[in-house]
């Protein structure tokens, strides 16, 4: 039979959906970035969990302080893409016996710091032994019932849009695991890695313009994220102006890498993609400009269920493949 | 400089909350069973996180299916003691590579049962290559800001009482580890273990009935219990009249065991600990009666911070010790 190892994580999630029971008039339905429960007053609570294992999530590189923040980020950011303004996290720690005082502070502050970053609290937690070191938040947000962004609202002619330029992380974490210098630009794609940020106020001010009609942040790999809004909406995406950050050309020129592979397939990014009802796309890069963010189009949905890049005057697959724990191939 | 292994869990708890920065009006202060945000209307969205690990959570007999279940009820579980209503739970899974198709099903099973057991829905979640089976739950519930009962009102005078009897899991486990046969008491003793019980509908009607000036799971162990609401309330506390299981009188009596010390001291059970206005006596036990369950005076809160047990005519000292992770003196 097979096991853990050869099923992979998305199918590990499908396994236990299958076995859970479906709350009526969810008003999320399963496979979105957030869960979500009505609380009255036409608002939701929005909560999100996700778990962040040493040995796979953090790069050996990285500090207790960054990987804490990260876990923190990382939710965070699920809230982001949907809206909904975090206002609390719990975070619940796996700890191995080794781990000195010292580190188990440099977890508290980076917690602290990830939270206080995006105007929330770590309100409380669980802490036990562990082999690996774990560090699982949930958070919790609320957000109007109306202004949630779904993954499934997508329609043909949307535009497509993200709130940054993608690719650094890929280049980052290979400068952090060969020790390149990589020079001037070495900051910045580092820290695309060691110190990711979540687009609060880009996802708030984008749900309060009722512009946007899906949204998912990019963690899985902008493919994997655009494959997403594809199948829970049912439509497909023509993306003809790939966003690809100026270091990640620059490095991939000298390294003689494919930028688009790593714009395309790197993972690890939270920039917001979303799409915008074109008649309100003024009104959309407007009210993200005021949050001090951007709004960069990058395509169209169209009703032909696939994934295309219009790039060099040549229109190429993207394939659905993204980050994925657990595979070994 | 000392490691985790010496720190021991709730000293590491310390070092973490010192590290967090303190929400203004924070509705439920850091260190008792929950934690909570104000979310409009007199309502507040009740949150907690317990996360259980394989190695140190789940004895060897316990199905996957019994252990994923556990992880709900345990946090269920502080909800219930405070009075908030359960609504929903995510669950972050920390999968070892060798677990088999048919055991993530069994742990996706036990989640839903759990939750389905209390009227709640797991509602999302997420899924993690570890060394450990983790298995990180998260519950949101909803409470009337008025009705929740914090760890920190009991008073002088108040009475003390339990939802049930204790000492039962101390014998399960032991039962369990060593495969005795204890016959007829066998099931009930083993079942403590195994299926644990939330007291969500007599925590529910604790709080409405507005007898209960405190209140915590005694997950810890009973002692430990009692001293969590002596600390926060600034009182001790008199038992006169000692809860033990008959099964646990009968087994200790075969066995040679000292029943009040596996009362005391046993843990893992989820009675709720909570103290009643006198004056209140006869609604909170007629309100507990009516949704199923019983409400058994235990003792009497004294204004001197310790905890005594009077019994067989002799008051003896509580000690301040329950059920802890990590240290291994």
């Amino acid at each position: 039979m097979a096991s853990a190892k050869d099923l992979g994580e998305r199918k590990i999630i499908e396994l236990i959906l299958e076995c859970l029971d479906h709350m009526p008039d969810n008003p999320v339905p399963f496979g979105d970035d957030v869960s979500a429960v009505e609380i009255g007053h036409d608002k939701l609570a929005v909560i999100k969990a996700d778990m962040l294992v040493g040995k796979t999530d953090v790069p050996r590189t990285m500090s207790l302080w960054q990987a804490a923040r990260k876990a923190v980020i990382m939710n965070i950011s699920d809230l982001a893409a949907k809206g909904a303004q975090p206002l609390a996290l719990l975070a619940s720690i796996g700890v191995p016996q080794d781990l000195k005082e010292t580190d188990i502070q440099q977890i508290g502050k980076g917690l602290n710091a990830g939270a206080r970053e995006y105007n929330a609290y770590i309100l409380g937690g669980d802490t036990n032994e562990a082999s690996d070191l774990v560090i699982s938040c949930m958070a919790l947000g609320i957000c109007n019932k109306g202004h949630l962004i779904k993954r499934s609202g997508a329609k043909r002619g949307d535009y497509v849009a993200a709130t940054g330029a993608f690719g650094k992380t890929a280049i980052g974490l290979k400068i952090l695991m060969e020790n390149l210098s990589a020079q001037e630009i070495r900051g910045e794609l580092v820290n695309s890695v060691l110190m990711p940020k979540a687009r609060v106020k880009e996802g708030m001010a984008l749900a309060q313009s009722k512009a946007a009609t899906a949204s998912v942040d990019s963690s899985d790999g902008l493919a994997w994220s655009l494959h997403e809004i594809s199948r829970a909406s049912n439509v497909g995406f023509l993306i003809d102006k790939l966003p690809i950050a100026p270091e990640t050309e620059k490095f991939a020129k000298i390294h003689n890498l494919n930028p688009v592979e790593l714009a395309l397939y790197g993972g690890e990014e939270y920039e917001l993609l979303v799409t915008i009802k074109p008649d309100f796309w003024q009104e959309a890069t407007r009210a993200v400009e005021k949050v001090g963010g951007t709004l960069i189009r990058i395509g169209v949905v169209t009703e032909e269920k696939q994934l295309l890049l219009k790039s060099d005057g040549k229109t190429i697959f993207i394939d659905a493949r993204g980050w994925e724990h657990f595979k070994t191939d």
